[in-house]
């Protein structure tokens, strides 16, 4: 597969904008070792920027990032992709309007996953950036296509952009890779404030009416760059 | 509206120090991606200094603070105000004595406000700053004057510098901007120990002797810079 | 009160030493704001070196520390002793072996007394450090001889370097301030495992006779230097 | 004993890169203090790296490690090797695979441990890492043998490259040192989310037949350098 200049630039600037959006995964406490990845659809191209496997976020930089296509053949790049690639693929795949996909085990979002329990709607802020309760997907193996399967099917059940993978772990996804990551950020805070809150008791419920206002809101008005269409990823970024 | 060269002098300053101040909401672990604010009262001139909408903390400086009339109308400065702007503007116009205000989704603040439950007052500190529990307001939507509105009527409710507004996270009042950020600050701190210590058992009550006792003293006495006019909202900084 | 010039060489260093501590406790989580103070005893003087009331911990320095005298008198220094500077004299007045205090209000430590509960010896690590079962001191209000009182009788009254003062926080102390502050650290730490062990279950108990082993071999053989004379503070520093 | 040009030379670069391991143990939060050590095995040679006894980790570089025979006796260094060289040692000579040994007393492992209960395998990150339930070891005195021996029987019973010492803390062990830090970072992390997760209920068992295929995937597919000879300490690094 050759690429053209212009396919070649836009892969620099992506490798390099992929690999910084690793540091807020770090950042935010949200990944022990390695165990996390980001990837980004390359915009117009059936190609996707992803993690190495097995590399220490310290090395990674532009250069170790790889290219593969959408089924995770590699394309561009000296080293393996991320052993989450298929996963990440199968997601561009079939779902054309996300951009970017996060994958983590960040405590508390992954210790509902454990439990195989939805995180309930009962903050303004999961009101706000999931549109409901946080949905959990099926338990699934590495290696085929199950987890790409299982995530693509919660998420079309919900309008949330998260899912919890049971005894796994979240995947997350955007408009594009740091609106994913933005949604790895806040689930991971969400998920902690509500455990939290359960606790030492019972949450109080949020009214759907004020779940869908609140969700209509944020989509539409909420930062400096509001959506010229409308999107079930939100504008958020 | 013009402004005169002795409150563009104030603002430059203002701004600046606004901007910096968000730097300890991220340090002590208040907030998550863009979610808290921080505002100041220009003093004497019916005039704020707040955070933009949807901005990182680390894109923030005084340049890109803007300034609002206090109904939360643009007066300085190229992007929108924070989405919680009206809620700060209803404050500064119920209560006089407030030059700053934080609003904050930090964890265990939040996970008290999920439940609905007031921060009962089993802490030396929480005598010391807040003066008894701390109170929970009303469920409110964000959009018109409401959530402002719970914020001012739970506040004269109490001698509390903080209310855990239901479902979506603390306010925080001060005499001036840092006062409102060390307000913040300590509520989180002592949201979490009570937390942490009613998941083994029952707390020790205070009596409310010794809490006003705590209280005037702290108020009166502690820091460097002794109020030289009592205030209701304190002299510590 | 005039200084030989051998006292204000020490006092110059133990000014920079105490200054240096207190990025310790922020360091270890121990601090929200400015609600924590290390003060050393000055060798073979009635003195202390403490910090400045209500002083940010950025801006400490040798220079902002303050000296009293041990009953909590202004030696030396431009701005107010700590508000807790009663409590660290009072100690020093009654334990003669004691070199350094710390106070703080850390998480863990403060939601044990705020149930005015003891922390049980549960650990090697406890044993080892503090000899047997953490203990409660008495609630007591700021403002007189009370807090020092209660400190000196519940540590007269245990092997423990550290004492949970009921609805307050913990006071530490130490052959120097170091050592107070390497309790303060080290009590922290096995305040939170221990809460979070008891969290789904109950604790496995050591034999009397296991702490007693644990804690005679770390007082005396632990470490780089050992102590040349048996003191109950220990010597591991 | 003498040591030849080459061995020295060896020493040398494993001195330097056990110090810098140690900046992983903070980074991680895995311990307080000086409360946890690394040390490796010199390849082909009777002898290890190790940490020096209550050493802080600011002031650990090449020159302050230690290198000792597997029986303890230092043979490199100035100073006392740490006070769990007995343990380490007895590791090396029992577990000849073993290239890296690493003790901490992270929280999370040692609630488990005050408790005396074995991590069940309810994530994928378990099965991965330690192809199931993370065992617990007897409780035993520092001093003697009693600690080496009850790692080194733990281990044998288990696929785990960890066990929790009761009422100690975790002990965990790679094919090098940088492997066994890998181990105690992913331990606290699985320790941590596991324990969340049990707080709110019951977590979902994993059928051993899916633990075996992701433990066997892992250890022979993930990362960059796929083991070349099968290994029961797995070639993830």
């Amino acid at each position: 597969m050759s690429l053209t200049t212009d396919v070649t630039a836009t892969l620099a600037v992506l490798r390099a904008h992929v690999a910084d959006l690793h540091a807020e995964l770090t950042r935010n406490g949200l990944v022990a070792w390695t165990a996390g990845n980001v990837s980004a659809r390359v915009p117009g191209q059936d190609l996707m920027v992803i993690k190495p496997s097995g590399v220490s976020y310290d090395d990674l930089s532009a250069e170790t990032m790889v290219v593969t296509d959408l089924h995770g053949v590699l394309v561009e790049g000296d080293r393996a992709p991320s052993s989450d690639t298929a996963a990440h693929a199968y997601v561009y795949r079939h779902l054309p309007e996300v951009g970017g996909v996060v994958h983590t085990h960040s405590t508390y979002a992954t210790a509902w996953a454990a439990r195989g329990e939805a995180i309930p709607c009962v903050l303004t802020m999961i009101a706000d950036e999931f549109g409901g309760d946080i949905p959990v997907g099926p338990f699934a193996l590495i290696g085929d296509e199950s987890i790409g399967e299982g995530i693509v099917a919660t998420l079309r059940s919900s309008r949330s952009k998260a899912v919890l993978m049971q005894n796994h772990g979240p995947f997350t996804v955007g408009k594009d890779a740091r609106a994913a990551v933005k949604a790895a950020v806040l689930l991971e805070d969400v998920a902690r404030t509500v455990h939290v809150a359960r606790q030492l008791g019972d949450t109080i419920p949020i009214a759907q009416s004020h779940v869908d206002s609140l969700y209509d809101r944020y989509q539409n008005v909420y930062g400096q760059q509001p959506a010229t269409t409308p999107s079930t990823l939100g504008s958020s970024s």
